[in-house]
Order: structure tokens, then sequence, then C-alpha cells
């Protein structure tokens, strides 16, 4: 195995080149080179960037040249998108001229499952060893950091935000980081690492804990050559932050599929779900569930007991959830007397209820009984948590009557939420047209109220949330 | 217990009024009777429509009269929103007047737990017991039916459908309706059924086994006074259309909250879940499970088994689905070696896969392809059902390149899935904007097209579809 990174500077670079080249770009759209040329220009990447090409073409106002070596300048990262062929001439290239990192998106190496494949990767693992270049990949989308203009897609935001997301396979990586987009989470540094020839993530997970601009990882796994190091650096990143984790090939079938992908040894399920609950990471078994869980971690206060104080708009669906809540492990207590006896003086109106779930019904209307109702929860020793349900059709169809209803009931939730100690979370289901829906939850989410489209989904991440500081405790 | 409609005729009439009376509208809108007057209106009801208000007062060019047995016509049905002390001499008006059925929408009966709700309740039925009369509720929406002009809020569809459903709570049956809604899911029959005074659901459900406008009936439910006629029913049904139940008050919790919403006695979740099991319905816990199941049984063919074919076009969500699949009893068999032999010949650029779950990868460009792929599964005797998962953002993004091709993928996906025999079903995350996918998940559902927002989602839907012709097929 290759010898780290000597300094934390040069892992840095990896997201913060000063200069970078890319090797296919072009003006042609068709290409994958330009592909990857065009976020740099979209981000605002502040270093120099060149174009590498045959004809030593110019692409979109970046000098271009036919080799790395015919740069004049420094290169710190560069990135390969030509056949497998061609590579270990360009990693080569990349040694001669002392680049730092390469990413090499092309596929075609020991993924593909053939001899011819296998020592392709070997050769340029061979051809880096002795130098200082650290290589991403192969068959990887590389590296996003919005703080450093480096991205590889033109559709990801410029904004930043606190989650870091390592990712063994490419595909999963874009699809994370658009689906967290859409819930308002940004990322610090998101690194796709595909077949692992090099650098390790291990590695990554490692620097990454010590990010001050991370406070929340996230994995995606398939497989790894060094189970014990990764699961050291899980245990030690634990420790510091949340580790969320989605481990590809969890079941047989999966696995399979894992070997035609990545190429790696996803191994067995059991051994790996022990592994993971060991670490002290949180295991989650879908895109969704991964991304749900790291919005809890960024904006669920840390609870402390499974005791839910629900507030719903309507009787059935506070009966539903109260189902579910228990479930899936948590308490509904009874409100103290002298909590509900509060209760009613403002929830009072037929079809009302003051138990748990409080039943606001038509009271909601009276935008001020939101804030009644949460501070009369806070009060009350017996609930951790503070759960609302919201149920916009009841909303939208008074509009005739009171044009600005929404908003004034977003509003008025907001501030009476935000002005809590204890946690709460955001329930918003997709009964109505999802334009509407979406621009309620973007002002709750913006104002920093996790907020879920389902109950279950809720309540799931809250469990996941609760799992880990219960461990972090615990050690 | 009061005799039943002693026709199918009469029954009729509660989705097919020729007038009806609403008591408590006027031109004022802040008047629920007022609300519930107006979706009359808006679904083009073609009787006469009188409204009920002390100064007899015209309410949006409808008669207006102060008493029920003023107005000089015949009045089908009767819908009541006022507070509940007046409602013991509306009854006996509407029991003056011969009216067929009416619904109270008024709440403080029973429900309140009080004994004066219990007495007014007791009245009623009382006052009715001798009659033709049937009352609805209290405590209840009442019926919303297209084709007959039928409806309780004014933001329900026109547009009818084949599905009915029962729900024990208004705002319950609201949700589901528009939630359904969303997914292209209209309704031939909804009746919300309140305290259950009178007209029982197991009435209900008998009625639309026998309706030719439904094919699925969905009931929520919290309680019934007559547990053996309700498992009776529901067992009859079953035979007949698939029922998909929602239970409320499966849990101590959840029980509690019945109590103070309905007042039903909703009793043990374990004895429930039993006799749901015993009668052939199927049972779901939330309400998208709840809306997921009946667009299962709207849209996807009765698969023969449960040996999944998966088409993807990411390898690592493709892994992600097999595990999901596999955790969730299904299995993922491997292609005859001739079929991946001619999956070859169409997917083989780099990256791609013709295993199970195929990896089309950038093949979906050649959007030709899918056809051949779905040909293929097809084709192979150890596929029961065909999943396809589309990433929306893997094509977005090259608009640039083909402007319309997400038009182009969308046809082709509903060309090729269409053509097949056997069960197929699509999965399209919410990972991008929710209108672009929203205007795409559209397009697929008005094809007929099965169409989910989660893996997970459409996996308990199709195990729900498979248990119900398993039982019916036993039975």
């Amino acid at each position: 195995m290759k010898a780290k990174f000597s300094s934390k500077d040069e892992f840095d670079k990896i997201f913060f080149p000063r200069s970078v080249a890319i090797v296919g770009a072009s003006e042609n759209i068709l290409k994958a080179g330009t592909r990857f040329l065009k976020p740099f220009l979209k981000m605002g990447f502040k270093g120099d960037i060149y174009a590498i090409n045959p004809n030593a073409e110019s692409a979109f106002n970046c000098q271009g040249y036919s080799k790395i070596t015919d740069v004049p300048g420094h290169i710190d990262h560069v990135v390969v998108c030509v056949p497998s062929m061609h590579i270990p001439s360009i990693i080569q290239q990349c040694v001669d001229k002392s680049v730092n990192s390469v990413v090499i998106f092309s596929s075609g190496f020991s993924e593909s499952g053939t001899e011819d494949g296998r020592l392709l990767e070997e050769e340029i693992v061979r051809l880096s060893r002795d130098s200082h270049l650290r290589i991403i990949g192969p068959n990887c989308m590389g590296v996003y950091c919005p703080s450093g203009g480096v991205s590889f897609r033109d559709d990801l935001p410029e904004r930043g935000g606190p989650v870091a997301l390592i990712s063994q396979s490419g595909g999963v990586a874009i699809t994370t980081v658009l689906t967290a987009n859409e819930r308002n989470l940004y990322f610090s540094k998101v690194i796709s690492y595909g077949n692992e020839c090099d650098l390790r993530s291990s590695e990554v997970i490692e620097y990454l804990s010590d990010d001050d601009e991370t406070s929340i990882i996230m994995q995606y796994i398939e497989g790894t050559k060094d189970g014990s190091e990764f699961l050291s650096a899980l245990k030690k990143a634990s420790l510091k932050k949340p580790v969320v984790l989605l481990k590809g090939g969890v079941t047989d079938a999966g696995t399979r599929a894992v070997t035609s992908h990545t190429g790696a040894l996803s191994g067995m399920a059991e051994t790996w779900s022990a592994v993971i609950q060991q670490s002290g990471a949180i295991q989650t078994y879908s895109v969704e569930e991964f991304v749900d869980t790291t919005l809890a971690f960024n904006l669920i206060k840390p609870p402390q007991g499974r005791n839910l104080g629900v507030v719903s708009v309507s009787g059935g669906l506070g009966v539903n959830l109260s189902d579910l809540a228990i479930r899936m492990g948590f308490n509904m207590p009874e409100f103290s007397a002298d909590v509900k006896k509060q209760l009613g003086r403002f929830i009072n109106a037929p079809g009302t209820g003051v138990h748990n779930p409080v039943d606001m019904a038509v009271t909601f209307f009276g935008t001020e009984n939101f804030k009644h109702v949460y501070n009369q929860l806070e009060r009350d020793d017996s609930v951790d948590i503070i759960l609302m349900h919201l149920c916009m059709e009841y909303i939208v169809r008074f509009k005739e009557i009171i044009p600005n209803l929404d908003e004034l009931i977003v509003s008025a939730i907001a501030e009476g939420l935000l002005a809590l100690k204890k946690p709460f979370v955001m329930i918003l289901p997709h009964t109505i047209q999802d334009d509407k829906r979406k621009k309620v939850e973007n002002q709750l989410l913006e104002q920093k109220i996790p907020t879920y489209p389902t109950i279950e989904r809720a309540l799931i991440s809250i469990n996941h949330c609760m799992s880990y500081y219960e461990m972090r405790d615990k050690r």
C-alpha cells in the first residue's frame, strides 16, 4: 500500500488546488473532458485551468496543450477523461510534472472484471508509486468542493454547507448531493473514489473527521480492500462527528451487482452490519434514508428521550402518527393535568382534543395558538421531542377567507418552534400540489426547521440520531 | 340496530340524489353550511339545491327556506352544518319530509365523551328509527361522488375513477382523496361516516362490493360497534375486489387518540390485525402506503412470482435496489446466458452491465435501447416482474446536447413498458426539482404506468398486491 499524504496541506490541495488540467477537454461539448471542465468555470474556480487535448486547442478560454508536461506553470490537480488505454502515459506525465492529485473518470480497469483491466490498474499504481501523485479512482466522478471552486457536474450548487460525502459510486454521489440539495442540505466536500486503487476512503474519513468545514460525514461504500483500517477510521471519526453510512451490497444479489459495478469485494452483509454498528456509524438502507438522517443530524437537537409530544391539525392523522410512533419504539406520554388544562384555554373548539396528540382542528385559524401549544409541550416534563404534523390541505382551502393564511401559519409555526429549547420536528406530507408544498418546505428548511415528507421518515431519522448520541455517550 | 336500506335504489340515492338541502348555508362564506353548498355548485350538481337558514335567504342562486319542511319539492339528501343542539329538530324535519339520507357534519355527540353528547346521539337515532331516513355521521364530512355531482369540499375534482373510499375520519378522507389525486387516482364514491350512529361501514362495503363503478375499495377505520358484521362484509368484498385498509388505533396510544377523535372502540391491535388478515383485506400503516397500495391494484398486472428483473441507469442505485428487494422477500434471478448475450448487443458501453440489475449507464442516450432491454426481460422465464429505476438527474443535464432528451426517454420507456405482457413498475425518485419530476410522473401515470417515488414504496406495494392475489387464489 502506498504511503499516505505526508501533510494535511497536500490533502487540502485535492479540494483547494491552485491550478487544474482537464485531459480530454476541448470546445466539443460531447466530450466527457469538456463536461468536466465546464463545472470549474461555473463554480468560478480562481486558479488556472488548462485543457489538454491532441490538438492543443483552447477550450472556453482555457489555454490548450497537447500534453500535461507542455504546460508552463505548476499543476496541482488533474482530471482525466479519455479511454483507459491512454491513461498510463498520462499518469507518467502527471508524475513528471509533480502533480499533487489526479482524478481518473475513465472506466475499463479492475471493475471490468477482465485481466486486461486489472493489469492496467496495476500499471498506473506502479507508475505513481514512488512519486507524490495520489490517484483518485479510476472509475469515479472525483471531487466537488464549493469553497474551493471545484466540481464534477455543472448543475451542482456554488452554495456550500456542513456535510461531507465520500462515495464509492459516482452515480450515488450525484444522486445524494442533488437529493440533499432539494432538502436544503449543502456540502463542504464530496469525493467519489471508485475503484480506490490508491487514495483510500479511510484516509478521506480521517481527513474529514478533522475538517472544520464538515460537521457530518456521509459515506456510500460497496467494499474495501482493508477492513481493519476502514473500521479504525470510522470509529475515530464517529467519536468526533456523526458518520452516516449507506452500504451497497448487503445481500447476495446486491453483492453480485457490486461486482459488476466497482469490482469491490463487498463481503458478507452480516459482517458489515456488525462492523458498522461496532464503529458507531449509523447504517441507512436507501438514498432517502441516507439524506433524511443527515438532515436530522444537521437540524435536530439531541433528544433526551423517546417521549413525543405531538401536535396535529387532523384527528385521524394524529391517530396514525401515534400508531407509527409506538410501533417504532417511541412513547406518547399523557400530558400533565395542568398542561391539559392550559391547552384547553386555547384549544377548545368542537372537534379539538388536548390529549397527546393535540388535535388543533380548526383552532389553527388562530395562528397565535401554535405558540401557546408548543409552549405547553415545552413545559411538560414528560415530553422530550415535539412533533408537528401539518396538513396543508386543510389550510389552502381557506385562502378565500384569509388569502395569506398559509404564510401566516408557516411563520407562526416557525416562530413558535424556533423559540423552543426542546428538539422539534416538522412533518409536511405530499398531499397537495408539489409546488405549493415545496415552497412551504423550503421556507421551513431555510429557517432550520427539520422537515420531513412522511411520518415514518421523520421517526426513522429521529431514531438514528438517538442511536448515535446514545452510542457516543457510552463510549 | 336499524333496518338496512330496503333496496339498492335507496342506497344509490345517497350518491345520486335528485335534490339536496344544505342546512346552515347562506351567502356568508364563513359559515360551514356555505362551504358544503359550494361544492355542489362546483361539481355541476344537476338537481335542485336548497339553502336552509333562519332568514330563508337564497344562497348563490339556490332558493332559501327557513325549514326543510317549507321546501315545496321533494328532498332526497340533506347536509347539516349547525351546532349540535339544533340537530334533533332538523332530524324531525327530515323525517317529516321523507328525506332519504342526511349527513351530519356537526360534532358534539358521542365522540365528545360527554353524557350530553351521548344522549343527543341517542335522541337523533330514536327520532329516525321508524322512518326511511338514514343518518350518515354525525361528526363526518359525508359524501363525494363525482358522477353524481356530489362533493363535500370545493377542491375535489370533477374527474371520477375506479376507487371507492369509506373513512371513519373526515380529515383522513380529505387527505386520502387529495393524496390519491396527486398520483392520478380518482374516485367513484367516497363516504366519511364519523360516529356511525346509523349507517354502518359494513353496509357501505357490501354496497360497494357490488358497485360497477368501483374496482378497488379503500377503508380507513378506527373502530366498529359490530365486529362480526364488519368482518363478514370485508370477507365477501375481498373475494370480489381488493379492499385496502388503514386501521387507526393499532397501539395503545393510537387507541387513546381514537377515543378523543371519533369515540369508537378501536379495540386491541392484535385482534384487529388478525381479523383483517383473516378477511383477505390488505392492511396498510400510513396514508402514503394506503394510496401506494391502491395505485398498485389499479395499475400493476397480477405478478406470477417474486422474481424481479431490474433495469437501472445507475450502477450504485441498482445495487441498492437489489439489496432492498432481497431484504423485502423478492428474488433477483440471474438472467439466462442467451438473454445476457442479447442484452450485450445493445448495452455494451464502458460502465454498463447486463447482469440483473441491468445497468444501462450512458446507453440510455440511445432511447431505442429501453425497448430492447425490456423485451429481453420479457423473454427471460426467470423474471416475473420488470422494474425500471430512472434517475432523472442523469438525463436533465444532457439537455444542452439533446434538448428534448427527457421527453424522448419518457416516451421510449412508456412505449417499451406498455408493450409488455409481464407486470412492470417504475421508480422515479424525488432527486431533482419537484416540478420537473412531477411532470414526468404525471405523464407516466396518465399512460397507466405505475410510478413510485422510492424503491421501498414500490416494493411494499407489489408485496401487498401479491399477498392479495395469493389469498384470493387460495380461497
